[in-house]
């Protein structure tokens, strides 16, 4: 069962999960278990209708007219993952047990807990695309109000505290299935990154009064130096800090800080707007591996003043090395003004979808 | 000129380096920059001896018997890095200006400094040799003892503030060369997993007034379950909140804060027991990728009581994906207790270096 460990030393969390060295491809060079050549192709894609019985029974699923989510006429699916890196409880460990490890002490250096949580997949679509301008905009509007419908019923489980939501998009990226899929991740715990994102967001507004994404998002729609696209309710742009070459995160103008609240018309506009500036990353950098993440506010604190949801997307043109581990600094070689600069003269993605 | 920037919502740094972009494979698949085919052979390699004059000039050298550094009888040769991710000011900026950026505010959402330090590369054995195991123990001790000499060199450079040593080994880590080298960034801050370390090392010691490293290498050590090779001054471990499958930690069983402080006999010792440590990485993964890390305690505090420095070792086996990098937890599919079990069995990589 996957455990979550915490480092002795600093404040870091692993989760070990040995089950996930089974995925297909999931240890590169390793003699117990060599990488498969690649990721599945059509013939044998359990994310393709007519296969619904190779994956896990389905959760959710925006249908057709069938009456069975497990049957072939769907349009979004939503399944556990095969290989999870966090169980639920309720399903493996019938105890409670302790959810959180204690602090490290002299008689107790080595804390674990159970990786409790919950761990699904979201199948984009029934088509056997693999990137996300490949999608029509409805397609992808679909998967987010897949993504929207988890995060609403999630919340309710009084265990979970946070979902993460996020696309492997090519090996590089991580990525054992090439069919384009999401991935939430639900748990007791809020992620370090959303954590620290939390804290600094509240220290702005307890001494300035603003939400500090709201105040960035105003300065940079003002110069305009690091904007890639934008619509009305939405904007694409490369942040100041960008740790990765290409960086872009997507924000809604208004102040939201809970991705699961937003309405249908934003959640369409977001759809054409985060299709269409994905698609020009895709055809500037000829189809890269990326990562795309969606960091929204934990399930017990969903409106909050100083906090604002936002989707950021992570080309991986680069391998972080020795230094980015070791340190913790990244080193981006392409200046965000510079990136945003080339993405917005770059709109052939923004034609009709099908067309590439 | 590289430029550090500070995220305006967490406290995170990054160096934008554009200059990188210019280094072989540095992005992969981007249009403006093809990846090479692969890393330099023996024919064109600037590490060689007699292509001294391919690399900047010599900073240090451990030699035979001729006076210039920049001549082919060396043992181990220190050259400023062609790309640097940090960059002296006296060199290419005259005027000191503000080294650390501001605080975010309302009037100064982005701070930005120029990245100032010192990027060097040691090579490590004038031997064309990809691998650490490849190295004699000789070798690897002469590769140490210029890390040991740089260190204590810039240390007296009251500028700065911290050095970091690491070593990237094959492409899937990074490396752009396949020459064995090391890499030395040292720069005005202390990087911010080592401020980490740091800061959790202190509290445990304001608690217990004792160093939390010390107190885990005698538990590791009593209990051995983690333990993979040690000699009568240093261990090797997998730590139990390992990030990597596979990773292990090599530090000095005396209490040591700082790398720089080491005698010869004690090095002599570490270079013996890291190289056949990591000879068994090697041997059980089959020459994987994988980076080397040392952490020491600032240039300011040498000798403290509650820090001790080590060498971390990551194979790259797996690939950080969305959640990884979304959620800033790590994903890890061989439990440490399975990988100090399998590579203390694995000591083929022990025998004499040559012999694979």
């Amino acid at each position: 069962m996957p455990e979550l460990r915490r480092d002795p030393i600093v404040d870091r969390w692993v989760i070990i999960a040995e089950n996930r060295a089974a995925r297909p491809g999931a240890l590169v060079n390793a003699s117990d278990s060599p990488r498969e050549p690649t990721t599945a192709g059509l013939e044998t894609c359990p994310f393709c209708p007519g296969y619904e019985s190779e994956t896990p029974p389905a959760v959710f699923a925006l249908r057709g007219h069938a009456n069975d989510p497990n049957a072939s006429d769907w349009r979004v699916r939503v399944v556990p993952n095969k290989y999870p890196a966090l169980v639920s409880e309720t399903a493996s460990q019938p105890d409670r047990g302790t959810y959180v490890p204690r602090s490290p002490g002299p008689e107790s250096l080595f804390a674990a807990a159970p990786a409790f949580g919950v761990h699904e997949v979201i199948i984009d679509t029934p088509r056997h695309v693999t990137t996300v301008g490949q999608l029509t905009n409805e397609e992808f509007a679909d998967s987010l109000t897949a993504v929207r419908a988890r995060l609403e019923a999630l919340r309710h489980d009084l265990r979970l505290k946070h979902a993460i939501v996020f696309k492997n998009v090519g090996c590089a990226a991580g990525a054992t299935r090439e069919h384009l899929h999401s991935q939430l991740m639900a748990s007791n715990l809020v992620p370090p990154l959303v954590a620290a994102e939390l804290r600094g967001a509240e220290r702005f507004y307890d001494t300035y009064r603003q939400c500090v994404f709201c105040r960035m998002i105003d300065d940079e729609c003002a110069s305009g130096e690091r904007v890639v696209d934008q619509s009305s309710a939405f904007v694409a742009l490369c942040p100041f800090a960008s740790r990765f070459a290409y960086e872009m995160w997507i924000l809604p103008k208004g102040h939201a800080s809970h991705f699961g609240s937003i309405n249908d018309g934003d959640l369409a506009d977001l759809a054409n707007l985060a299709r269409r500036a994905i698609a020009r990353i895709e055809s500037l950098l000829r189809s890269p591996a990326y990562n795309l993440v969606i960091h929204t506010t934990p399930f017990d604190s969903l409106a909050i003043e100083h906090y604002h949801w936002h989707m950021e997307v992570f080309p991986r043109l680069t391998i972080a090395a020795g230094f980015e581990w070791g340190s913790g600094c990244a080193v981006n070689p392409v200046s965000p003004e510079a990136a945003a600069r080339v993405l917005r003269t770059f709109d052939k993605g923004s034609a009709s979808p099908g067309s590439r």
